[in-house]
């Protein structure tokens, strides 16, 4: 039988655009998925990548291996490049592919505030390949402060700034002083404990600002004994190579700057004739579709989606909730039944600051510690997909936590090759 | 107390290296090792990082963590530009080092005879970027074959031609049928089984030559039911893009072209004023050391040593004893004792074609099948530097094994950015 089936095109193999595809397999209805990469990739474990605690395959899992036993859903790697939403086409740079429905999970990117000196100079945590630089440039950095002879640029190469105390810059500077003190420590024994240094920047009065203030507080005390040095109410004004420059006027020797202090709507979204909200987020309702066109959804980061008031945070469990309310709505419409409007449901939030150390927070209760560093592990290894790779980063961490040994050290770019940014 | 002790320099941190620094360390001399990585990488495997069996983490060792136990030995990651062989000098990227004994251990490249157009389309195995190059552009080239229009081009994107029927090219074609009869097999249901082909090309009569008669039967026999094309006494004349041309004049039109026909020494030996032997490599006598310089040593791959009236071949177990040599030459000569002379012990060789399928050739002891390719796992797995890495392994091996499945199907390459060459 070959009825035309109709068709789903999902853009976005993040957290919203799979649990989208998986809500309407085996539905009747045809799905495709779109993404320039091949493979689902659990961004909140990518710190850890990049301070060498895991290798990269292990937070990865390919798309076509996930959808084998997904009915009727199909993938294919391609660049979206335009969309005709009259004509209902995505372009891509291998052809327009026709839609009935569209679900636009493209996500986010680092938002530099339109700072070039900053955007030049910094690195971020978005894809695979930024891990990679970034450990390949923390690597190279101690190697090359070896043998320098020049005392101003030694001190450069081991000074490390981190911008933005939420939980990207807090998890990535915890680790980054652990790897620093307990690892390359014993690697490079001509440098000396002391100078290496993990400078944490965060322009609101405190770090994690999404947490109770017992959090918040005992986050700043935990990273402090680590080693890392915390700075509230401090702004980065601009940047040029081995040098971050502060609003105050200070400035700072640094060879490394890792920026999390901000994120905005995929560039998809500038593809699109409609108004944006702030971050270049497209407004959606509680049908999470666009106001004129109520077969085009969009969810996760690139959504703009009043709750109570409020804009809804650019984080997972909300990009996971709204894929799979968007595929909720499909059926429905497919089914001529009543439509669901979305609702969040907040489940709290956490971070890890080192070992056995972190902050949780949810349903009203404020754990840190331990308690709450064992929920991060387990509830993160639920959300990771593939047995296999839960199996290699639950080694990983056994490791880490038994031996204090992280094995991913490898620099594998070349010398003379030490890009500072993305390609 | 801060008497001066002497020093050796170690270049290269393969088999050799590392065999002659281990083999040095807490003898009261200073050991340095240089290399341009940071790592020490086992080779052997590579062909499985290339062919998404295994992540690149698990087959390399970082040195500053293999030599942290080894007394007297240290690191740095440089890039040697030059000898001053009278003024007792390394010149590297980063300084000049003064040497009382230098051991050279750089290895070898690939060699394509002087063939332009192969050597710009054709990909190697010698480093792990090269196994992620040629992975990342297997799968892109089954991304790309889905939504290919053209027939011609389709065909050629699904045509994989392995040049060399030495161990490499034999362990890589049948890899790499593996790969796609199981796992893409699943993963592309719109391309047929019959459409990919992998083609091993060999100038000799017969592949895996230096193995008796009976094995070389059976490893054709075996890697053509596994639907390897096995085409011996044929020579490549040329490549282009899309093109591989043999001597015959026959064109096969083939995207992916694999050259594992020729090595040669390290370009480290053009920067010696010394004669060379076949493949650049320098001639050295029973102590391993230049005959102008008896505090120069040359092992491994880069080293030309003669025995039994020919030179003895470019693989890891040469390397292992030369290396060990070198140290022992190094120790005797510093406690004034007769200074030991080289022979090689001859352990066998193997190679491994498929699932449970394998040839191995020792002390006129013939094994194929099931016998040889467990002989084959667990000596790899002996070889193989870190517990964390053996587990890793076992681990990846264990599932393709029982599964048919392998994970490390990511390509990491961006699209647009499919080099077919090493940048």
């Amino acid at each position: 039988m070959t009825t035309a089936r109709k068709r789903v095109i999902i853009v976005g193999t993040g957290f919203a655009g799979i649990r989208a595809a998986r809500g309407l397999c085996g539905s009747g209805l045809d799905v495709l998925l779109l993404d320039r990469t091949n493979y689902h990739l659990f961004q909140p474990l990518l710190y850890q990548v990049a301070t060498a605690g895991l290798e990269e395959e292990s937070i990865a899992y390919p798309i076509r291996a996930m959808i084998r036993g997904w009915k009727n859903v199909s993938f294919r790697r391609c660049e979206v490049t335009g969309f005709d939403l009259t004509g209902r086409r995505v372009v891509t740079d291998s052809g327009e592919l026709a839609y009935d429905y569209l679900v636009l999970a493209g996500g986010s990117v680092t938002n530099y505030f339109g700072n070039e000196g900053i955007a030049s100079q910094a690195f971020d945590l978005k894809s695979l390949g930024d891990a990679d630089r970034l450990r390949n440039s923390i690597l190279c950095a101690f190697e090359e402060a070896v043998s320098e002879q020049d005392p101003v640029r030694r001190v450069a190469l081991l000074t490390f700034v981190v911008v933005g105390g939420g939980p990207t810059g807090v998890e990535f500077a915890g680790a980054l002083s652990e790897l620093m003190r307990h690892v390359l420590s014993e690697d490079y024994p001509s440098i000396n404990g002391d100078e290496s240094r993990v400078i944490l920047l965060e322009a609101a009065p405190s770090i994690l600002t999404a947490m109770p203030q017992r959090l918040q507080t005992y986050a700043i005390r935990k990273l402090t004994d680590m080693g890392v040095e915390v700075r509230c109410s401090t702004m980065v004004s601009d940047a040029s190579p081995n040098v971050v420059r502060l609003a105050s006027g200070e400035v700072i020797a640094a060879h490394t700057l890792f920026w999390s202090a901000g994120v905005k709507a995929s560039p998809l979204a500038d593809m699109l004739p409609c108004p944006k909200g702030a971050g270049g987020r497209i407004p959606v309702g509680s049908t999470l579709t666009l106001e004129e066109h109520d077969e085009v959804f969009v969810v996760g980061d690139m959504a703009y989606c009043m709750e109570k008031g409020s804009p809804l945070p650019m984080m997972a469990p909300v990009a996971m909730q709204q894929g799979h309310h968007a595929a909720r709505v499909i059926l429905a419409r497919e089914a001529g039944t009543t439509l669901p409007l979305f609702k969040f449901t907040d489940k709290g939030a956490m971070a890890t600051i080192g070992r056995s150390a972190a902050v949780a927070s949810a349903h009203g209760f404020n754990v840190s510690g331990y308690a709450a560093w064992l929920a991060w592990l387990l509830l993160h290894l639920y959300y990771l997909i593939g047995f296999r790779n839960r199996i290699v980063v639950m080694l990983n961490w056994a490791w880490y936590y038994w031996f204090h040994e992280r094995q991913v050290l490898l620099i594998t770019s070349t010398i003379g090759q030490h890009a500072r940014k993305r390609e």
